[in-house]
């Protein structure tokens, strides 16, 4: 029997590699001739990197860049089995370098992120997944291009400052430096969020506050987003404004449209194709995903049901775990899943669930498995 | 498809009739053709009779009877299809007639279970199941027995008061009133219950402090169960001090055992006896068993370890759902168990739990069903 494993992470207690690997170890107690696929995934979000990585025989690199606050941190990134590089721009940028005290939507940079880019074109790679989930910025990627060459001058011809809040102050936007090696990449920006750079639906008003933003910051980065929208107008021609997901990670989704070779594809689909799920669906007797709630907002794009539409294709059945599973099971007939399991085992509080949870998931996984393998 | 729903009641939430209704709803949702045989079962204990009428299109009969505290209760007896009569000890003498404040082990009476029996013989009915768990007694069936004619008279010649604190004085079991058509008849007794009369393992000792008795009452009901075995081995010729479920229902089995053509037979085995279990099994496809939690106690007797091992007679595979899992499904590997469900469907307070124990069976039910049969 071939087996598929598709999880995401089950946030607050276990990456989607972890939930892949207890899932696999689990199978193999049942059934030790099992041909096991561990394909963890992510939207796109924090765990895409490792999830690629791991799924495609890849490996890491490691470097020391510019956090969010300006201090140094260590980042990792991912090459995939075929030189794919897998940025993930929380790894250098990310609310997780932070605490409640440490937000600042106005002076956090996407520098580290461009240094990360920068680290990879050193060493030779060309083709680029950029995970730009868990943002800790609202810079408009000013920082990243900066890292890569950008100049970013105020009215004294000087480099303005890191963050959003200083954005204000640019006057000129001189690429005369800018990293030359960049127009021979190629940048898939991994992302579902569609949100324009300004204004109520936009980047500071939307995710600033997340961030650390006041009320009085959002209108101030809202009106410099406007300001830097204007510049990149007058310089490129395109119009950031009002363009979906051009307010994606504080409006680094925006640079990367304005600046770099991109384009953006829904964090799933990049996974899928990425991790070869279609080239292992069609002898496939089943897969199972999950992720830590199933509820209603698993239908938009998230990743059980995004595996599930892929899987559908080939008419392969989907099994869902989750934490908790706050759906009917016949509203996901349409897309193929037999059926949605909870982790827990009995009343157990959220503590206890996320305390136990490699021993839940492996439980309830070789309870799915012996039931549906049970008539095979 | 053929699927044999057995479960026992779900203490606290849900008794076997209704959980085995609500697996039925379930899967008529999923299968409309499913060819479901609901037999809700129960151990011997409080619902087997309820369970046992449910699942043979049996009926009710429903008599004033004197209760435990020798006020008059209204309780049901049952008949099934083949004229058995199933009496539930509880419901004349058990303790839900009782609160904390109102648990008397000295004073409360059997004669109420003997009522129903006579009731039951005026109608003519000449076979029995008495389930006799729940007791409030402590009082050696004495009432049973002089609510069939028995005269237990004193050093006046008076009758004794009820309880178990006056058989102490007891001088003379008189018999010659005894109802004569119980010879005729036959008392099938479920329990598990092998305790003896008397001793530290006898029902005083070992049930009397969850009837209420004080460390005083048990040392005072032990020497008066003591008197009693004397007397009925003077009368009768049957030791009843060391037999084994002599000790069952605070002495209620042992008057059985000495006074009416009777013999003991394991709960669940009586149960699956006329339930017919065994003649559907043959040709079904899968069973659906389970109580409020699956644990080690699960493998000594009880209800799901009883229809299992019935089922692995015939192949049948067995699933468990439980309100909680503590057991590993391995464990259960001998007696054909495929898996084993909590209810839950995420993280729950037991109240929560409880409180919507008819949704989370009916959720999990389809869960199992769509997932067992997606490759039959």
């Amino acid at each position: 029997m071939k087996i598929i494993l598709a999880p995401d992470s089950f946030k607050g207690s276990m990456t989607a590699t972890q939930v892949s690997k207890y899932m696999a170890d689990s199978i193999t107690e049942v059934y030790p001739q099992a041909d096991i696929h561990a394909l963890p995934v992510g939207d796109g979000g924090e765990g895409t990197m490792e999830a690629l990585v791991n799924a495609t025989n890849g490996s890491f690199h490691t470097a020391s860049v510019t956090g969010p606050l300006g201090n140094h941190v260590t980042a990792q990134y991912g090459v995939l089995g075929d030189d794919t590089c897998v940025i993930e721009m929380a790894e250098a940028s990310g609310l997780k370098h932070l605490t409640n005290d440490t937000l600042n939507a106005m002076t956090t940079t996407t520098y580290g992120t461009g240094e990360l880019i920068y680290d990879a074109l050193e060493k030779g790679y060309k083709k680029f997944i950029l995970a730009i989930g868990g943002s800790a910025t609202n810079d408009a990627g000013a920082g990243m291009l900066q890292a890569l060459g950008a100049k970013l001058l105020d009215e004294n011809g000087k480099d303005i400052a890191f963050g959003g809040g200083a954005l204000q102050h640019i006057k000129q936007i001189d690429l005369s430096h800018f990293d030359t090696r960049i127009k021979h990449c190629e940048f898939i920006i991994a992302t579902d969020v569609q949100n324009p750079l300004i204004g109520l639906d936009g980047a500071s008003h939307v995710f600033g506050k997340q961030k650390g933003a006041t009320e009085d910051n959002i209108k101030q980065l809202d009106d410099n987003l406007t300001h830097w929208a204007n510049l990149v107008e007058r310089s490129t021609h395109m119009r950031l404004h009002d363009l979906p997901g051009a307010g994606a990670a504080g409006g680094l989704g925006g640079a990367f449209k304005a600046f770099l070779p991109s384009h953006f594809e829904d964090g799933i689909q990049v996974v899928i194709k990425h991790t070869q799920l279609e080239q292992l669906l069609p002898n496939a007797d089943l897969v199972i995903t999950g992720e830590g709630k199933i509820d209603f907002q698993t239908f938009y794009g998230k990743t059980p049901m995004g595996i599930a539409k892929c899987a559908k294709q080939f008419d392969v059945p989907v099994i869902f775990i989750g934490g908790s599973i706050e759906v009917d099971i016949d509203q996901f007939d349409e897309v193929g899943v037999v059926s949605a399991f909870s982790l827990t085992d009995g009343p157990l509080s959220l503590a206890e669930t996320l305390a136990n949870s490699e021993k839940l998931i492996k439980k309830t996984t070789k309870n799915i498995i012996r039931t549906f393998f049970h008539n095979h």
